[in-house]
């Protein structure tokens, strides 16, 4: 097999299902929701199944439905209008968005800038298109102690000077999520500023992660570099109707930007996946129009942000430190304070990987609950960042976070 | 933008669906059904949509629903018994099938052989993975004169010197596709096994694209060169729900091979789309189930068997001749009695285009008929063996090849 299928085993995310299954564990690892998706959603699924305008090819570009409804909700939001035939792209997932512009963009060898910790498939993605991570950490403010209790997602702090020093001539992209995964930071106007800076400075395409756009919490704005002076031109946005709407097993995302960008995502979307899943597309238009009409995103957002409070009130009460996030439904804990006993033994899946893995396996095995191990998320030089750390989900119903409340009192 | 996604405009499926718009012309060109889907087809996605246990990530490799099912129906097509939970991986679409295969065993600069005239979407997914195609002509035998009214798909035939002249220690693959597109040639057992010694000999990879399986006429058995001595070792099939089921727009697939190939394509799967939707694998799955209790598939075929003696009565009546294909939907017309009149002008998206192209163009503007320029699955120096060649899809209802049965009056 190729280079790019190299490898150790199963995916992190597949792994710690697995594990989870194995152990009888509380699952809040991989970032799917627990709890019923919403009866609109499904009915609006429903309806476009049946519905024969759905049965065959979308165009590429995905349904005009989409596209449109899309292009009416991203005119309000970035404050331009945006043409629905050119400044649009439908992607199987938010993933693919991803992937698609990293195609996209860079030839083999060319670099794209990653904020590290940074979603995994990030790099699983670069590697598809032979391109470079160059990775920038996000580092906690000097003067906070992660290990003492919360501190804020505002405290992990994006060096610009380091960013700059990771510039090379063969550098194309760099890599922005806000809000983010798993940190929960949301990039403020003068950070993104900075971002946007560079890159122009540099000519570079922003790749802008913002599936979690609609989770932000006290009243922490998103806001999308997209729109900053300058940036609509090099910026592309990649979003997630699974994230929106709570059916990750949709696989529904979309890219938007400048007609140059959209065309050549495009091109590398045609030829890996041609079109997208037709009848779902024209569901999520629909729900759209829903939720637009009854208010959902911010009913969303409330129980989210209830959500994020029953997870933390179990931390604290476990004595666990964490970030408190301000957007995304992660909860990044710093497990310093949990010893794992001398001589404990791992499975052949678990015993060559770091300590920040093992310590999830233990927490998923002898705990009772599974997160998601965030050196994952790091260059190997720097995994060691995140010793100790775990990535809890919150987008879990309240049975299942009182049931992780009960169990992390294990830890004590 | 990156080489990969450099080169001209529009994909000839979008631009020659945008024509035949432009123009009012009848659609035989993409391959997508005219008639609606299958109620039960549809139905079965209505529940699935509905169910909970569809909302969420279905696992990288696919739902064990349409696993468990795609692994009984093998088992019974392939004589072995295939085990779901390592020799299947469900894909977005076919296509991502073929794309995950490239992905999986060539490195950049490897080489993969193609039998000419070759789907588009191969040459495009090797572009994406920087492998290398090979080309083969598929050509008319000896003796046989394809401008002479009607000759049979049997008569295209594989060199298979020629096929063993183009290999190099860089080639990696071979693909095959049988029922081929557009050939509509069904591959015989002694042709499989030349490809399958060669394979051996080489240790190389097929990659089998077996799209069309179910459609093949004329009591011409569909084989898998899987099942030949020594080749379950080596072969990845790739086929598709889209096809099987009429529903090209729910982009559902799948690979089927040993345990190590599987593994491989898993992991470039796990990558460009991490998983797929998952409401419609459950759907196939149950959609399989009915179609084997209730005869679909002999009866789709019988239909697909109409569908062709209409569209070629109508050639006939026309005077075109034309390859009549034992598989697939597709009719390869050779139009080399159709004059273009001279000065004859071709708006920007085809002036710049071959022969072929040009005539399909003509077609869709003249005649009032698209099809698919097959220069469009030629190499670049072998261009010229596509012309006065049309693709013409007969997966239409019965009033649509009847209109174009009227317009092909319009070429005598
Ligand atoms: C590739 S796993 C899905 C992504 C996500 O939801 C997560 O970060 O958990
Ligand atoms: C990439 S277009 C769809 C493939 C097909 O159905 C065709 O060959 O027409």
């Amino acid at each position: 097999s190729s280079r790019r299928v190299n490898g150790n085993g199963l995916d992190v995310w597949t792994l710690f299902n697995q594990l989870t299954q194995r152990y009888g564990a509380v699952n809040l690892g991989q970032g799917f929701m627990g709890f019923p998706a919403p009866q609109f959603v499904k009915e609006a699924g429903r309806e476009a199944v049946m519905d024969e305008s759905t049965t065959q090819y979308a165009p590429p570009r995905g349904k005009p439905e989409l596209r449109n409804e899309l292009a009416k909700r991203y005119s309000e939001a970035f404050g331009r209008t945006i043409n629905p035939e050119t400044e649009i792209v439908v992607t199987a997932g938010g993933n693919e968005g991803l992937l698609c512009t990293f195609a996209a963009f860079l030839n083999p060898g060319d670099e794209a800038i990653l904020m590290e910790p940074a979603f995994d498939q990030y790099i699983m993605n670069l590697k598809m298109v032979e391109g470079v991570p160059k990775f920038v950490p996000l580092t906690v403010r000097a003067g906070v102690d992660p290990t003492q209790g919360v501190i804020s997602a505002d405290d992990w702090e994006l060096n610009i000077d380091a960013l700059r020093a990771q510039i090379t001539p063969r550098t194309r992209i760099i890599v922005l999520n806000t809000p983010h995964n798993p940190v929960g930071k949301v990039f403020t106007r003068e950070e993104l500023e900075a971002v946007a800076a560079i890159a122009q400075e540099h000519n570079l395409v922003v790749l802008s992660d913002e599936v979690y756009d609609r989770l932000t919490y006290e009243g922490r704005p998103h806001l999308s570099i997209a729109t900053l002076p300058g940036m609509w031109e090099r910026t592309v946005v990649a979003c997630s109707a699974g994230k929106a709407f709570g059916v990750t097993g949709w696989r529904i995302g979309w890219t938007v930007g400048a007609e140059a960008l959209m065309t050549a995502c495009l091109r590398a979307h045609t030829s890996y996946v041609f079109t997208v899943n037709s009848p779902m597309q024209v569901a999520i238009a629909n729900a759209f129009k829903v939720a637009h009409a009854t208010g959902f995103f911010e009913r969303q957002r409330d129980e989210y942000l209830a959500r994020r409070g029953r997870l933390t009130r179990a931390l604290d009460a476990a004595g666990l430190s964490y970030t408190m996030p301000h957007g995304s439904y992660f909860v990044l804990v710093n497990a310093h304070n949990v010893r794992i006993p001398d001589g404990y033994q791992y499975p052949p899946e678990v015993a060559d990987k770091d300590a920040c893995y093992k310590m999830c396996y233990f927490f998923t095995r002898e705990i009772g609950v599974t997160g998601i191990p965030p050196s994952e998320f790091y260059s190997t030089p720097n995994a060691h960042l995140a010793q100790n750390l775990i990535r809890f989900a919150f987008c879990k119903p309240d049975d299942v976070l009182d049931e992780v409340a009960r169990r992390l009192q294990r830890v004590k």
